[in-house]
């Protein structure tokens, strides 16, 4: 079976979340002892779980935080504060469970798998790290497309088949590392909103405010030379993605075919989540926007998909540590919604005078 | 020894955070693996909790939750949807683990305590109850003062013995169960803000709209009759304030004594910390604002206190909830700044073309 067959036949097997039971969900959230609706943005949450895990009773004991790894060709052009290599070096890092994620992933509970499939390292065999490796970094996106479409398809299949090889998954994120990796989110960016080069591009790592118009220029010129295709996400990912941001985006529809709830990360996140979503419309229902992030136009990437961020801490690190610690909020939801006795099972009582502030 | 007295011996052992370890802390936090700044709001949390604990390795460990309750005398002017019966059924419910906060409490991991400073029923003994009560509820604050003098000193200092009674402690956050208490932090954020009732009333657990302007009239009420001292944080508490809000304070001042980072939940706790740092000023170093309450005046408190909240999941609970979620946050800043690796360590190469985000 050729690629793009393989792709279809994965993308077939995603059905949206189960509406009877967000309604099942809904009534028992109302029955809980305490003001309904005063848990705001937790219950919906405990409902939207219901519905995409298709249980009454939703789970989050099983989180995954998937890092994907890659180097991009278009660091050559001096767009990113850090040298190609950092990339590696990070891996290594997280590998000895070093990094912020690491750490984070630890702090909430969740397990990381570290998916190479595109840095310009060979690594040494490491029980962490998945190799995936498509090639030693993509092309520079600044004077071609970064990848051929065949290439483009392998990063998709291989985060759908890291998802569909895992054991029990009840919260699935996608994190990433990958010097360079904001000038294609960028341009991902400005293709499906139609932004301009100029709002969709941002400090990524720390670039100094004197090199953004340079960084400005190289998204002006990929999106020129390559004119990806805003109808086809394959197109786009191929000519100005990346490796990992395809595995993302993989790693997202594979994990709504397990039917397990997704958070979505930051910026380079926000452009694999609106590539995954473009590849089976209707996808972003089981999106979970974990934070906001610094970066400005991810933004646009959550009003592209309608998505409201449950954190904002001024956090503009990537490596899927938004994701990470709002993997907590999930497990709040789900542990309010278990755990907690009705009015009815508390014997407590009806209000007097009326309550109304779930009817706004 | 009086009441006053032993309050100012407490008051005189609380000194103010290790400013030489924040910046210790702070020259640590820049050499992590990762660009400076980037974990944004947790970076500055971990520093603010270095210099609270005086340590170079802040710890998170030793979470405690007290629960305080009380009834409040006001509920007879109708502005609770609630009957007041709801606080002893919701005691009750929490000491069997059912409620909303005692949920969230063990999804983070902290320990829980309630304390009975002023419930109007008499508990059977039970292990998770302290029994404190100053009365069986405070008098109707609409037609006089809400307690006496004596009594909000009491209820401060249960607050404090309560704290320094406990093992370890690391971080520390006060909840609340008082049906009708949202009435007298209304009062208490006019008397400190000088905002006007209609500006610091709102719905509570959640009353009618059209119930409001009663309300505010309690609140209008309740001032023009007590005349509560700005310039007297008991005289405030005393008049227009609850048992459980003066313990709320007391709690936050045992924890200074005792350098641990302290939580605050929302707008009830607002209201006790104002006065606890009316009491001590200064003491809001201490303070980490958890979450933005729906109940609009929480925001007046916030600024009055200039504090940043580090939540906004559109909650109007009570209970400790927002500040049991955050607690959270506060575990991630330490476990970060404890656990990751520096650059050096990590042998992660610096910057080629210089990092700038971190001096915005």
């Amino acid at each position: 079976m050729d690629l793009e067959n393989s792709l279809a036949a994965h993308l077939s097997q995603i059905t949206p979340p189960n509406m009877a039971l967000a309604e099942t969900a809904a009534q028992r959230e109302a029955s809980l002892a305490k003001p309904p609706g005063s848990l705001g943005r937790l219950e919906g949450l405990a409902i939207q779980l219901s519905a995409i895990q298709s249980s009454s009773r939703p789970r989050h004991e099983n989180k995954l935080m998937v890092v994907c790894a890659a180097d991009h060709g278009v660091v050559e052009e001096g767009i990113s504060p850090y040298p190609k290599d950092v990339t590696r070096q990070q891996i290594e890092n997280f590998s000895r469970g070093g990094g912020a994620i690491t750490t984070l992933c630890r702090t909430v509970g969740a397990r990381v798998l570290l998916l190479d499939v595109g840095v310009d390292y060979q690594f040494e065999p490491n029980p962490m790290i998945i190799n995936k490796k498509i090639a030693f970094g993509t092309k520079n996106l600044a004077k071609g497309p970064a990848m051929s479409r065949q290439e483009a398809l392998k990063s998709l299949l291989a985060g759908i088949e890291v998802i569909l090889a895992q054991p029990e998954l009840d919260l699935v994120a996608a994190g990433e590392m990958g010097i360079g990796n904001t000038t294609p989110s960028s341009c991902i960016c400005s293709v499906f909103t139609g932004l301009s080069p100029e709002t969709v591009t941002g400090r990524g790592s720390g670039l100094r405010e004197d090199r953004i118009s340079h960084k400005v220029e190289v998204v002006r010129q990929a999106l020129e030379i390559n004119k990806p295709n805003p109808l086809d996400p394959i197109d786009v990912l191929a000519k100005v993605g990346g490796f990992e941001i395809g595995a993302m985006a993989g790693i997202y529809l594979g994990a709504a075919i397990r039917r397990a709830g997704i958070i979505i990360d930051g910026f380079i996140a926000g452009a694999a989540a609106t590539i995954a979503d473009k590849l089976s419309p209707g996808l972003s229902r089981y999106f979970i926007a974990g934070h906001k992030s610094q970066e400005p136009a991810h933004q646009a990437f959550l009003d592209h998909l309608h998505l409201r961020p449950l954190l904002d801490l001024s956090m503009w690190l990537g490596e899927g540590s938004g994701a990470a610690i709002s993997m907590f909020l999930a497990q709040c939801a789900v542990t309010h919604f278990n755990e907690m006795r009705t009015l009815e099972e508390a014997r407590i009582a009806d209000p007097v005078l009326g309550l109304s502030r779930q009817n706004q």
